[in-house]
């Protein structure tokens, strides 16, 4: 088992990566919030079905009070606000009070979205965040994003919300499709592509045993990908500077999302194509090479996402990343590549300069 | 001209007290934020009709970019989930990024309602409170509470959020019905109740002033009842300790608010109504005395508001103070008098204490 710490001042939290996890969630909510006046397990049928009972049974053994779940529809399309009203509405007839802590068990989207019910119930209230999926585990759960869709943009709507703590249960990967484990793949290619070439490397030797599973270079992934993001976050909490670069690839791949209806590609795999779209913009800038290019290819095809955008039409795909968040005042912002291994923010690039990379 | 400091690391902000500030408004979001890429005035109808124009011709002369508004149904039962959610599909219908600007022009109402608004969007963006009624001016306007209001509680949805300035026009308190200013003097009479005994004394001797809208008299009560907040608020911004302080009349309040609907008696009017209940209890608690109680009384009546509650039933009232956000754990906590002029926190207050008081 090993440990991650962010540090964000009186924010900071822990990140627990190990074999078993699950079942400690009730002696970790004792630890960290003693006075915990009701447990709200927010989740989803299909992780429920798999992890509810071990989760209800730690939170009994740890003789927590008032534990309940809710359970909301899978998929990001229900990362809506009327689905997050739900959620507060079910905890306001729970009567829950301000010490009462709430788990998120599950996905990206039940993260976002239960973190932020956490967040606005009586103007906040602590929350733990249990990621049952790899890109979870690499990435929602860490730096304390939380937010709903709307139907003008993915995550438009949400706040900046540190969970209390982060449990990980590598065990919860075994029931992935193998589709989401390369999508969340895709999300740990990304920490290498931005800041670790030595990491670059060792994914592409490892990339078998990843996508088999295996257990122990599981454990490393997610734990470098934790690292990665939760050292970024604490250097830029709300995003006003270097944290962008977790948003490499990321324009492309909400315009991907968007573009097709939430959904119909998991995020991850918009991320990997993205990602390869990002890098040929910067090879286009002359800040990497072909060869570049083809290893980022190369290396995403291997993990099992798709090395290619849909065909939108250049002009869909400049209006959709025009509505994105990092954009300021008009100009659009893209994260390139300074060379592989490093990230850098690019204000006010021009349509001409992208529109021949957009199918 | 006066300023409160409100004391928040790097949240501080300032408070401009003054006749004609309105007309500053313009020249104040550009010292704030110079690099502001858009303005988005959240009002209602009957502010906007009153102010609009002198807001929007401030802005103007400022040359700020890209200036809009959008009005709200006036009213408690308007600061709803579904209002909410219409004043930020209009953000994101105006394409604003996370360099614009909130404004909030108006009463509480619009500066909960708008400040949550201004929370939400894209994860948070600047925004500026110009409240143009008593009760905002002292109250909701200072402190970062952003909130709307649900089925099952007033307030139950809500962040932490502070502005990054506000600006009081007194003169806007001209256009208030007399109902209004009461209910705003009320909790105005709250800062001298739980804190302030010179300030008791100084509103027993301006209560005709004060309600004949005397400038200088409104200008030292706003300066006074907003400083007092501040240092409240700067010493617990989260409302984990004595912040509650605050509330002294509000579980009363809310429980009044919630049993007739919200709307039926205006937030002042019920605080005055609960600081009486609230002194009457600590009564009970031998902490002030029967003349204490009288001059509590008096004071609110002076000042106009209603001096009883509502009869509703013991049952119904102690029903709907369980739901108050202050409790932890089942128990009901109440701000009572330690002594007239000043407060504390008084947990796990048993039914059979406060029945008696509760028509």
């Amino acid at each position: 088992m090993s440990e991650v710490h962010v540090s964000l001042g009186e924010r900071s939290y822990s990140i627990d990566i190990g074999s078993g996890n699950l079942g400690r969630l009730g002696e970790k909510i004792a630890k960290i919030a003693p006075q915990v006046s009701g447990v709200f397990v927010v989740s989803n049928q299909t992780v429920f079905d798999l992890y509810g009972a071990t989760v209800l049974r730690s939170l009994n053994a740890a003789q927590l009070p008032r534990c309940s779940h809710f359970l909301i529809p899978d998929g990001e399309a229900h990362k809506s606000w009327e689905t997050l009203y739900g959620i507060l509405s079910a905890m306001l007839e729970a009567k829950l009070d301000r010490k009462a802590v709430l788990v998120a068990l599950g996905g990206g989207v039940v993260g976002d979205i239960a973190g932020m019910a956490a967040s606005l119930y009586q103007r906040g209230i602590d929350f733990v965040q249990v990621p049952t999926t790899l890109l979870a585990q690499v990435d929602s759960s860490v730096g304390g994003k939380v937010a709903v869709n709307h139907p003008l943009g993915k995550n438009m709507l949400g706040a900046f919300y540190q969970p209390r703590a982060v449990l990980i249960d590598t065990d919860t990967l075994r029931s992935l499709p193998a589709r989401e484990v390369s999508a969340g793949l895709a999300e740990v290619a990304k920490y290498g592509l931005i800041g670790d070439l030595e990491f670059i490397a060792w994914l592409e030797r490892n990339t078998e045993k990843l996508r088999a599973l295996d257990s122990a270079a599981l454990v490393h992934a997610v734990e470098v990908s934790c690292n990665a993001k939760a050292k970024i976050v604490a250097g830029d909490e709300r995003e006003q500077g270097n944290r962008a670069v977790l948003n490499f690839g990321h324009t492309f791949a909400h315009a991907i999302e968007a573009g097709l209806g939430y959904g119909a590609w998991l995020h991850g795999e918009a991320v990997g194509a993205g990602m390869i779209a990002a890098t040929k913009l910067s090879r286009r800038y002359g800040s990497v090479s072909d060869a570049d290019v083809r290893r980022v290819q190369n290396l995403v095809g291997a993990l099992g996402s798709p090395t290619h955008m849909p065909a939108l039409g250049a002009r869909k795909y400049w209006d959709l990343m025009a509505l994105d968040k990092k954009n300021e005042s008009g100009k659009t912002t893209f994260i390139l590549l300074e060379k592989l291994g490093q990230a850098k923010v690019a204000k006010g690039v021009p349509f001409k300069d992208v529109e021949a990379l957009l199918p």
